[in-house]
């Protein structure tokens, strides 16, 4: 069984939820029409399911492995990923003056998830490079982008992200690595980065590390980080490739999961110093690598979906083959699993949480479009505020989700989904590192509380609050009881998440650690009552081309179907959500230290 | 780091909680008093801690091996067995007159915790062993208890379990293999077993397999499904070896977790016949194995609840060793991590989740004691009726806990958890199959809505429901905030539950799948009232001692810090879960199944 993209849905969310026509009425988005939004997820589908999705599991059981400094990748991706580059797809979103394809983030949206879909492993050399070329675009020189740029976009190279190491991990402030500059524009690299994916590997001829290091005189902590280029062959005027920079993997990790993907340790300057070129001014890195992050964690929250529609499909597949025990309600033998009422129960929940997780991000890509496309800077500002709001909901909600996708997913295989050669177990692994990597959920929901609630007083989150409740009272001018239902959660819903925003508000400055003990909760509530929103509008759409007559039956009755499986089991949680964080921070922070 | 035995924490749920004074007044079990409990538990925690935890990380990292029908396990277990054998742990809940210690399962159960929790893989040999001890004092003849229980209970051979088939998972309706009398009271065994435990190894002369199988005449169904002994080696009168039976191994499979325990795929009468004796009577088998079964489930529960504290154990120990950024209050540098609220959550989450599930257990195995050993015939069934409804929540949801708390671990450890060798990961992966053998959570919650809900009216559901309810006035005899809050969620948590008791009945006649639909919820919804029962029992008594002076001061607090935890984070979810029960339902089962 193999993964098969859900273009109906990616569509129907696309142009009924994320306003594809909106965007492309944008300036510089004008092909970005309906039908070629299609025509690119088909093309783009097909891609994935016939050479992408194959080596996915091959590289779970060949990962790539090192050897005197050099990594061999799994057998495949480096052909895969020249075709992946020549059919252009490392360059979708990138602009065509450097030789992409400049579709808007919203068409190129689905196709990300696609690829991580189909492997996730694979996938995140491209979404590493998009991060690079995202914060060279923004912060780079005319002559870094000159040179690095089109060779990024075309999949000529790839790109790094260099943040971590040993004693700094989510705490940037601790970097060490050094950058001392040279006199001639260049600046000498020492210290060791760790945690880098596809940090070295063989399928391009040169990779572009950004590396965050501190110079001489820099102040300490985040204050004091410089963003370097620091190629893994030093590039000539002319493009051509010189000497081998000193920038060295001197191993990779074993990771429990996304094994064919090389995790390196790397090592600058033990020769001598590796050569680097400053990106933008001294002491700002931090904020050109935000740049790169925020691309990178909305592309984390793809991963999320991805797999878990990727984890479902697996999952149907198997309930509809396997056969075991009578159906309940009675039959002569035994039946196929999908019949029995707790496989069903799994299968509606991955479902319902991928779908509504798919809206909520794609909504959000469609923010994106027009906080960067827009003639009205009003119009832009206001749209990069909900953006900028969704973007740690997306990844944080997003990959959390597809834990539990994952993990339903081994169950409905039963033992069979213990066994390795199923599939069903690598998602489980690989899904792990999600939460994980990009920030983990907690810096995540820090993100959210701070940035995203407490610098605007809350005033996004209350814009979509009453966006939603805009829908639930759209919701109540149809007779349906499934819609009904969808209504009454949803406005029971934004109430606990607006209860929660004002909890978060009113007690930042006098109990500070009592917010933070809620803050994971608070984006979990954020994602449900948000992709729960998405979920009514959709419902809302199905029910109106229902009574209209208009398209496919069964695909709008299934969307008001799993729309109300959403709202009775996820989006129910909401008063219990409200209530672990609002009364339960007493007994986070209870405990004395010593007593664990 | 290495695991702990939680010996404290122990000691105070079997003596406060799980009335061990009682038990030890029973007949036969009068040498469980505290004090010799106490002393066995410090002695097997020295001895799990010192020969079976060291092999842990080992046996994930070299796992067994197949070769020509044979399997070698991974260095240091077979000689780990010997020890675990000759110091009498394997007969510790076994009579004396087979060579066992005969200690009631109440004492037994924290050794059983220990030893799951220092390593799941060594651990499993020993409790399918345990399985066909229980089967065999139970149904096997004179003859048959004579020759295989004193090298069982001695630990000198080994049990196993044959149910599953390739075609039979858990449907055992559809047990194909076959056995043949030959007329001298032994029968020919002719089948294919799968996902056998333990099913070959080497560290024992000979294994005892019990297999379910089909006599000629059997009725179709489970009604015709005997009970056979099958060991590796025949055993000759005097109990020496004989011939090898014609009971071979195949291969083993290549797993997600508990890697050093070898699951096989056994062929038997490939070569003729494997020589079998029949357990009890034809087409009795089921029964037999139910009892095995209801062994094994309760072992298996305390598998997730061993796994969950060293999960839980490591992530402490890694949260107070990892400085990484400031604290929110304020600090001059970089802190430990177990100062950040998020990861206080988790901790606590992990903590107060293993707290409820061991009280519950420990409880259920209480139960179990007076219904084996009490004079009184009426209070023995009472007891009995109890225990067994506990079962399926003691499995299901310890189970699905140990999921959970093995999946925050990891994310404690940030990205080294997701780094094999911090031994994180391997709790995840090993978490997994907890949930899935011995019955899925689906079969356990089968179980529970079927024999131990619908059979008897919910009259046991509502009798704990009362107990749980005076449990919550006591509370509101005490003067605390914290015992306040403790006492409305247990209410509330009752109510739910009782709602939903009432919807089962009121509907499994009419509605079964809708009824069915809810059963994983309802089974993991009484883990999380009865388990908060066991935390407000808990809290209550602590406040008791404290009022009087009476002891560890800081353990007490502890214990009602980690009840409050529990009460607002777990048991408030509880109307949520009967809203996904009660009204969730419809949107479980409306999807056709095509459009999946």
């Amino acid at each position: 069984m193999s993964y098969t993209a859900p273009i109906k849905d990616m569509l129907f969310v696309m142009s009924e939820l994320a306003n594809l026509d909106a965007v492309s009425a944008l300036p510089g988005c004008e092909d970005a029409t309906r039908d070629t939004a299609e025509a690119v997820l088909e093309e783009n589908a097909k891609f994935v399911s016939g050479v992408i999705e194959p080596l996915n599991h091959a590289g779970d059981k060949e990962p790539s492995y090192w050897h005197d400094g050099n990594v061999t990748t799994t057998k495949g991706f480096k052909e895969a990923f020249r075709q992946f580059a020549d059919a252009g797809w490392q360059g979708l979103q990138h602009p065509q003056d450097f030789g992409g394809q400049g579709l808007p983030k919203l068409v190129g949206t689905p196709c990300v998830e696609m690829l991580h879909g189909a492997n996730l492993s694979f996938a995140l050399v491209a979404l590493l490079s998009d991060g690079a070329i995202e914060a060279l675009m923004t912060a780079g020189s005319d002559e870094q982008k000159a040179t690095y740029l089109e060779p990024l976009v075309t999949g000529k190279w790839t790109g790094t992200m260099n943040l971590t190491e040993p004693q700094a991990g989510s705490d940037l402030a601790a970097v060490r690595t050094r950058a001392e500059p040279q006199g001639d524009g260049t600046y000498k690299i020492f210290g060791t980065k760790i945690f880098i994916t596809y940090g070295e590997h063989d399928m391009t001829e040169n990779i572009v590390h950004l590396v965050l290091a501190r110079t001489p005189d820099a102040p300490p902590g985040v204050k004091g980080i410089s963003l370097f280029i620091v190629p893994k062959f030093l590039v000539n005027a002319d493009g051509s490739l010189g000497a081998r920079n000193d920038a060295h993997c001197v191993s990779i990790e074993h990771k429990l999961g996304i094994k064919a993907s090389p995790t390196a340790v790397l090592q600058f300057g033990d020769n001598g110093g590796a050569i680097g070129t400053l990106v933008g001014e001294e002491n700002r890195g931090l904020e050109y690598m935000f740049i790169m992050m925020n691309a990178a964690r909305f592309g984390v929250g793809m991963q999320g979906i991805g797999l878990a529609e990727n984890a479902y499909q697996k999952a149907v597949a198997f309930a509809r083959d396997r056969v075991q025990s009578r159906d309940l309600a009675g039959s002569s033998g035994p039946v196929a699993i999908i019949h029995h009422p707790d496989v069903r129960r799994m299968l509606m929940s991955m479902r319902a949480q991928t779908e509504a997780a798919r809206a909520l991000a794609y909504v959000g890509a469609g923010f994106h479009d027009i906080a960067h496309h827009h003639e009205d800077e009003e119009t832009r500002a206001a749209h990069q505020a909900v953006y900028e709001y969704l973007v740690p909901v997306i990844k944080g909600w997003s990959t959390e989700m597809s834990e539990n996708v994952a993990r339903d997913g081994v169950q409905v295989h039963g033992g069979m989904g213990f066994i390795e050669e199923t599939g069903a177990a690598q998602h489980y692994r690989d899904a792990k590192i999600l939460t994980i990597y990009e920030g983990t959920t907690a810096i995540q929901a820090n993100d959210l509380v701070g940035r995203k609630t407490l610098r605007d007083g809350g005033k996004v989150a209350k814009h979509l609050l009453a966006q939603a409740r805009a829908t639930a009272t759209q919701l109540g001018e149809l007779e349906s009881g499934d819609l009904a239902v969808i209504r009454a959660r949803l406005e029971q819903g934004a109430a606990d998440l607006e209860a929660v925003v004002d909890f978060v508000l009113a007690n930042a400055k006098t109990d500070v650690k009592a917010v933070f003990a809620g803050s994971v909760p608070y984006l979990k509530l954020a994602g449900i009552v948000l992709g729960g929103w998405q979920m009514a509008r959709a419902a809302l759409i199905a029910q109106q081309k229902l009574s209209a007559g208009d398209g496919d039956t069964a695909f709008y009755q299934a969307k008001i179907a799993t729309a109300r499986f959403f709202a009775d089991h996820f989006v129910a949680q909401s008063s219990a959500m409200r209530t672990a964080i609002v009364d339960g921070a007493a007994g986070v922070l209870a405990l004395p230290e010593a007593m664990f």
